[in-house]
């Protein structure tokens, strides 16, 4: 009675800091520098209030029709949630017996870890491999031992950067008993994705995942959707609360998602900014990983720690994310914000670190 | 591997039908029929498109604050989530074992059941009882039978629009090893509510739960909160998503929270017509119960089925609330409107039924 025993137990999720000042350089949550699409501002600021008080339409309708559209698929394959977040909440308890336990790459998004505790289940990370293909072998054979039933296979992947071919992603699926969630919150900002899987017809288990957070500009609302089987998306619905996401963010992600042009226009500026970053990056001798998303996983020059890279630019206002461990704490993860963001943090790295 | 067991079994919850036509006499979902304070449309309007870019404050800091200044309590023990429902979703989670069960009142909150079936443990409800103090007893006395660990307190209770003294829930509580959840939906509409046992220093086990979608008219903006013992709360915030509440949601919220006299009179106003409406109903034959919310649930005369009235009043574009079942077949929901929606409503009524 009280606090069951599992949740007592649990740190929780820590999230990277939100510090409110706007004179932090925040690069440290993989939000998008630029603003969201014009069009999002014209539907606050004429936004009926009818639509406040009235319940939002818990199937949020126009939405899901316009990402089905877009996807060439139908609505009905399609799951909106108060960010990906709760849909990954909801995979958990609706993909998930008691006994199975949650699988996904390491490192990768720490959240799942979490999820899995709260969940009351167990989570099973698969490391780096010689390369992709064997790595998907070493997961199908991890989830065979670990009564896997739920993977969540982040791509690209975070913090890494890095990008799975989605056949590796198609093969595994194909063999793998249980749901695969492909979690494509940078997928805008790659080369390819996994949507087609999703959306095929003898598709059984894959389940596509995106945001508004990162591409669309929208962290601020709190939107992710999914592409998957009926069945399985039937599921999601089932478990979900009654009205999920609210109308001004249903309305509002409309307007951005919509919005192509510039959609297209902000992710290209994105993606060129950090293909420059890189590069000069490199030239200051870190370890870049070749970056599939709107970040950077890095390892500093020789001699110097990540970690204290890390709390040096915080006493500069300058924000950037640190995951300490074995596996990720020699590199810090940064997200490209706008070109003069860059060149502020290139230029704190010079005025310490450059010999 | 797949879908859970217990969510393949699962009906899922059905809530009340929310038509988006704005001709429709929309009565069954409890919506207020005034619009939110003013205040929050210059909120929407004046909305700064940096706040949609970034992440939301996860702790909604300002919000929070806010709701335990006006309590006179601290923030650590304020949780907000989106909406109620989703703080009855963690609160299934965070307070109940496996082998824990979910109690009630019943009839009440259909929502509570469907919670249990997706917590996949017993809902266990509490039927009427000569009086509240005796119905007190057998609840606890269930309790300790069924291994209940979280009681849900729905006061006023939906859809009676009774309510129970507070003296009675917390003598209940005392008693009780658990943890009750007075759920106060309806108490701005009330003449008595919960709260200063939620703040009491010594409190252990009850947490006060309310929304912003009656009173506030913001049933479109996804708002709950909650307020109890620092350790549940605490316990909530482990269990929850990084970034549960939006932006603009937060936002919103607040300034409807902070104009405090525009919520009077939205109130008082709600409260006038339904002590007029309920008159007028009984007049016309009706079994009206006393209500402390702001909904009427009543029974038509008798020869006339309050299914064939529901249906009878859907052709005409009036929606109110029909529960099927022993306990609530026989009565109708209806949410009290503007005055002009009342009159339509007996209008309608007095075309058909009246002799």
């Amino acid at each position: 009675m009280g606090i069951a025993l599992h949740i007592k137990k649990l740190a929780g999720y820590v999230p990277g800091e939100q510090p409110r000042s706007k004179n932090v350089v925040k690069l440290n949550t993989n939000e998008n520098p630029y603003p969201p699409s014009p069009k999002c501002t014209a539907v606050l600021s004429s936004f009926d209030l009818d639509d406040l008080r009235r319940y939002p339409d818990p199937n949020f309708t126009t939405l899901a029709k316009a990402i089905a559209d877009e996807n060439g698929t139908t609505s009905d394959r399609v799951f909106v949630g108060n960010g990906s977040d709760e849909i990954l909440a909801l995979a958990a308890r609706v993909f998930v017996e008691d006994d199975e336990s949650i699988g996904s790459l390491d490192p990768s998004y720490t959240l799942y870890k979490t999820l899995a505790a709260i969940r009351d289940v167990k989570w099973v990370g698969v490391g780096r491999a010689a390369d992709d293909v064997r790595r998907a072998s070493a997961a199908l054979a991890e989830c065979r031992k670990s009564n896997i039933s739920l993977f969540l296979w982040t791509n690209p992947n975070a913090p890494t950067g890095e990008l799975t071919e989605p056949k590796t992603i198609a093969a595994f699926a194909k063999k793998f008993k249980g749901v695969v969630i492909v979690d494509e919150a940078y997928a805008d900002f790659a080369r390819s994705n996994c949507m087609s899987l999703a959306t095929a017809p003898r598709n059984r288990n894959v389940i596509v995942m995106r945001t508004f957070s990162k591409s669309y500009s929208l962290a601020g609302l709190r939107v992710g959707y999914c592409v998957g089987p009926k069945d399985l998306i039937d599921a999601l619905y089932k478990a979900k609360p009654s009205y999920n996401v609210d109308a001004v963010a249903q309305a509002v992600a409309l307007a951005a998602f919509k919005d192509g042009a510039y959609h297209r226009k902000t992710v290209a500026k994105v993606v060129k900014t950090r293909t420059a970053f890189e590069k000069v990056l490199a030239k200051r001798g870190w370890d870049v990983i070749k970056s599939e998303s709107n970040f950077v996983f890095a390892k500093p020059p020789a001699g110097t720690a990540a970690k204290d890279v890390f709390s040096y630019l915080k006493g500069r206002d300058i924000y950037v994310r640190y995951f300490p461990g074995p596996l990720t704490g020699d590199r810090l993860r940064i997200t490209i914000g706008t070109d003069r963001q860059m060149k502020t943090l290139l230029e704190a790295l010079d005025d310490r670190f450059r010999r």
